[in-house]
């Protein structure tokens, strides 16, 4: 609870931060940011949720192996979702994402946001994780890094590896990790977000 | 952008609001809540999210005979998730959901908060919403309604009557709408969050 930034004022600029300074992160600013997770809400209030911190170079390039080869699979090749985004700020988008994919292993710590699956909950998509029971927190998580002057970013391509990256890390069967956030003291600059209208995408009694 | 309630403030304080006062809600702040939501990241800063304002009395009554419908079959019965909340706590929160249920119609505002689904790009997936760029904005709002003295809360019960409510709206088939809040002036209070402890729910390097 160390920081008093505006609520407004973060939501507005806590940019995605996809390049970082090789400074560690100190351990009570990592259970910070986790514990401002843990203040959002999950289903039930059930609070399903579990945290690994990877800090480790050997874990880190294990998964830099398997998140850069899906990044340049999906997106190099010219399948991007980028392209409703604004011309100028899309191409910065892909530079730096495409970096982080190439520097994952130099990211002082890559946080996993692990989540339990619906399993009996939910016949027919009992693999499938509880994503509203944490994708809440990984938002405070995101903010909670701006406000304490850290960087960070929401990732998922390492999902499509989770069975080799979970045992690595010995994430048991019964969860998934939806999000994994890089964290770490910025080089890129927090700063205001560009987005479109919300008028644009609002719509009043009926669509 | 007229909060300036600090951003841990807001976070710790942020309860879920399952009770609120009649006055209706301005067009202005209900702006600023979903302008605040879509400052979240998304994937690929796609934006693929849109937003419904619910006012109507007939269509909160129509939604309500459907929602109250499945929270009392679920959580009456018996098959609670609550099990791991803090026992008083357990039951405060079982009372508000359940008259949450019964008065969604007297809320002033239901917000359906819409993502594209995956379609094409998820082949075997198609129909599942894009939980990683709703969810972030979701929190983004709970927290805006925070900062503005609105109150707030996660619902997503709705899903299970999709087709009926989104007929009943005329949100297209592409879209899903994973979380419905409700906003109000709150009768509840904001106040401290209690959740486990950030050291039990975190593993350093390994889980």
């Amino acid at each position: 609870m160390s920081s008093d930034v505006g609520l407004f004022e973060a939501m507005y600029t806590a940019r995605a931060i996809r390049r970082f300074k090789p400074d560690p992160v100190p351990d009570a600013l990592i259970l910070e940011v986790i514990e401002a997770g843990t203040m959002a809400p999950s289903a039930a209030n059930g609070q399903p949720w579990a945290f690994v911190v990877v800090r480790d170079a050997d874990s880190k390039r294990f998964i830099q192996q398997r998140y850069a080869v899906t990044f340049h699979a999906a997106y190099a090749s010219g399948r991007t979702q980028i392209d409703q985004a604004p011309s100028g700020s899309q191409a910065r988008l892909m530079t730096a994402a495409s970096y982080l994919a190439d520097h994952l292993a130099d990211v002082p710590v890559l946080l996993f946001c692990c989540v339990e699956r619906y399993g009996a909950r939910r016949p027919g998509r009992e693999h499938e994780p509880r994503h509203d029971s944490i994708f809440p927190a990984v938002q405070n998580i995101l903010l909670a890094c701006r406000g304490l002057g850290l960087g960070a970013c929401l990732t998922t391509l390492h999902a499509l590896h989770e069975t080799e990256i979970h045992e690595r890390l010995g994430i048991p069967a019964a969860y998934a990790s939806p999000a994994m956030i890089p964290i770490g003291f910025p080089r890129d600059r927090h700063g205001p977000i560009r987005r479109r209208p919300a008028a644009e995408v609002t719509h009043w009694e009926r669509w």
